[in-house]
């Protein structure tokens, strides 16, 4: 999605239908073109909060922008705030636009952590400007973010905070976890609870305050947002070893290859046997891995039999996202953010 | 200055005699017991902001908030706000802890991005900690002071946001000048303006918006800010040619080594003869300088004879800053911040 191009309901049907995978999006149809134009205002907002006095900064930043993705956080804050207030007055654009900022800012700066070299397909930020562009985009994406932010109340803002922190504070503990296979379930469920799911999290809790809504459904919302976070991590986590790397846009096996420890690599080194958990440790510490030490680490994993298990724990925080959504009342926005959780196991990218 | 230490009116006054230089700080005695609580207050809010659940990122931070500085940008605010009320309904403190922590984020994204291994004395965070959790650690400074800001009316939290993205700005431009003695003066000017001079104007605004100040002093500030911070930025770049070593905490001709135009080598490479002028430009755009080479350019920039000039414009700066403080009514703080501004360019760290 260009961020000058336009979002129709029609292009937001196929985007919704990116999200929800292959569940019946028919029964949306009602209120996709509400959520096309508010897409196109927080479009129009990011694209004004990026202008700068000095083009080659906005070049990058829209250019980190630009290459769009599912969008799926600014959609959550988008979908709870329709589904609880009809009050035009206190819009929630800016909020919306802030959040996907943050998330934009932090994938810049991981990319350059992580020395990942695409992102959807295209040259990461740092491959296309250099490092020192991207540490300055990725700082200028956060500012302008904040300024959105700063247009709330204290509590939205402080919220937004943070989640910003938890972002960094998950990127340092997941970096000092490399090449550490002795983390366990409960370690790589707060990493992803901090990286993804705390900000998934506090958009939709900050959409509920903007939206009026009660302390109750504030943190029925906050549970659906952190559910849906670690249910839509641990997805990812299984698409970078069973995806399709031309439906993903990314290279396979990134994970194994940069020593990142996930749920299926934990998994599979806590049930080998001794003599295949030492080979899987000597491989996954390996600092440069040839394909055929990726293709091996691969194998392990399926010897141990780890994807049945990831996919049972990715269900179980759909469940806890779906019964968290019965504190609102019953809409069509209640029911695509159902459909959102569902869908953000059944998705192939 | 240790963030877990206090500061007593006595390292006070060594502090403010460090940014005073040479002038008699004797007529301040009156107010050093008050900025000294001022002081350690901002230090006890930075400190309570840096706290997390992952203590190696608080001290990554603590890090590189501890390295001291001359923390003129706190100091700067809480002069200005002392000097026009006395009212202390709306504290100043979480104003200048963001100021200062967005002020030592950008330095660690900009010692990263320079390759300066070290500051004040001490290896750079980046040296430290490494290049991911320098970062992120970067990031994390400019949450939680984006967090402290969001404690104040939504026109000071877009002061603080523009003078950061002004920060950000003016670090790409600097970056994409580097290697080229092309540009001017004004070009130069420009570039220290965003990445220095404005963040010291936005604190200096945003004191005087708290302190309840009318729009014309709220200005004048701004300008004062500004001057301070062109003026100290010259003499920051002339310290690099012709400082002490041992006495700045950093290695000597820097910008030279890392191809970085200033003032001095953008006025030699205009006034240096056709032949000198075709060395200068060849050893200034050698990715690798040994010692030699730069020996060599600075010698050059004593041929053309640059010193004088430059000194001769920061103390225009200097002029214009004090000039600016007749907007708000006389008093020891306002003394104090002309002494800042006449010390900014008599200082050797």
């Amino acid at each position: 999605m260009n961020p000058s191009g336009s979002t129709d309901a029609g292009s937001l049907e196929a985007m919704v239908r990116q999200v929800i995978g292959h569940q019946d999006g028919s029964r949306f149809v009602e209120i996709l073109p509400q959520l096309s134009d508010d897409l196109n205002e927080v479009d129009a907002v990011i694209q004004e909060a990026l202008r700068s006095t000095y083009p080659f900064l906005t070049e990058a930043a829209n250019y980190a922008t630009a290459s769009g993705g599912k969008r799926l956080r600014p959609l959550v804050i988008l979908v709870v705030y329709r589904g609880l207030t009809s009050d035009a007055t206190k819009p929630v654009h800016p909020l919306a636009a802030a959040f996907q900022l943050i998330h934009t800012a932090s994938l810049v700066h991981d990319d350059l952590i992580d020395h990942a070299p695409l992102r959807r397909g295209k040259p990461s930020v740092h491959e296309a400007f250099g490092l020192p562009t991207a540490i300055v985009a990725g700082d200028y994406l956060f500012v302008r973010a904040f300024q959105l932010a700063g247009r709330y109340s204290p509590e939205v803002i402080q919220r937004c905070g943070d989640a910003s922190a938890d972002l960094a504070l998950g990127e340092v503990m997941q970096e000092n976890s490399r090449f550490d296979l002795s983390i366990d379930r409960e370690r790589y469920l707060r990493i992803v609870t901090l990286k993804t799911a705390n900000a998934i999290a506090a958009g939709a809790e900050a959409a509920a305050m903007v939206a009026r809504a009660e302390p109750r459904v504030i943190r029925s919302l906050g549970e659906y947002g952190q559910a849906l976070g670690i249910a839509f991590q641990l997805k990812d986590d299984a698409l970078d070893m069973y995806g399709e790397s031309d439906v993903t846009g990314k290279p396979l096996l990134s994970d194994l290859r940069e020593g990142l420890p996930t749920l299926p690599s934990i998994l599979a080194y806590q049930r080998l046997s001794d003599r295949e958990r030492e080979e899987f440790e000597r491989l996954f510490t390996l600092r440069h891995k040839r394909q055929a030490h990726l293709l091996r680490l691969k194998e392990l994993c399926d010897t141990a039999g780890v994807r049945e298990p990831v996919e049972r724990e990715a269900e179980k925080w759909v469940a806890t996202a779906i019964e968290a959504l019965h504190a609102i009342p019953p809409s069509p926005f209640r029911d695509l953010l159902e459909a959102v959780a569902s869908g953000s196991i059944q998705r192939k990218v």
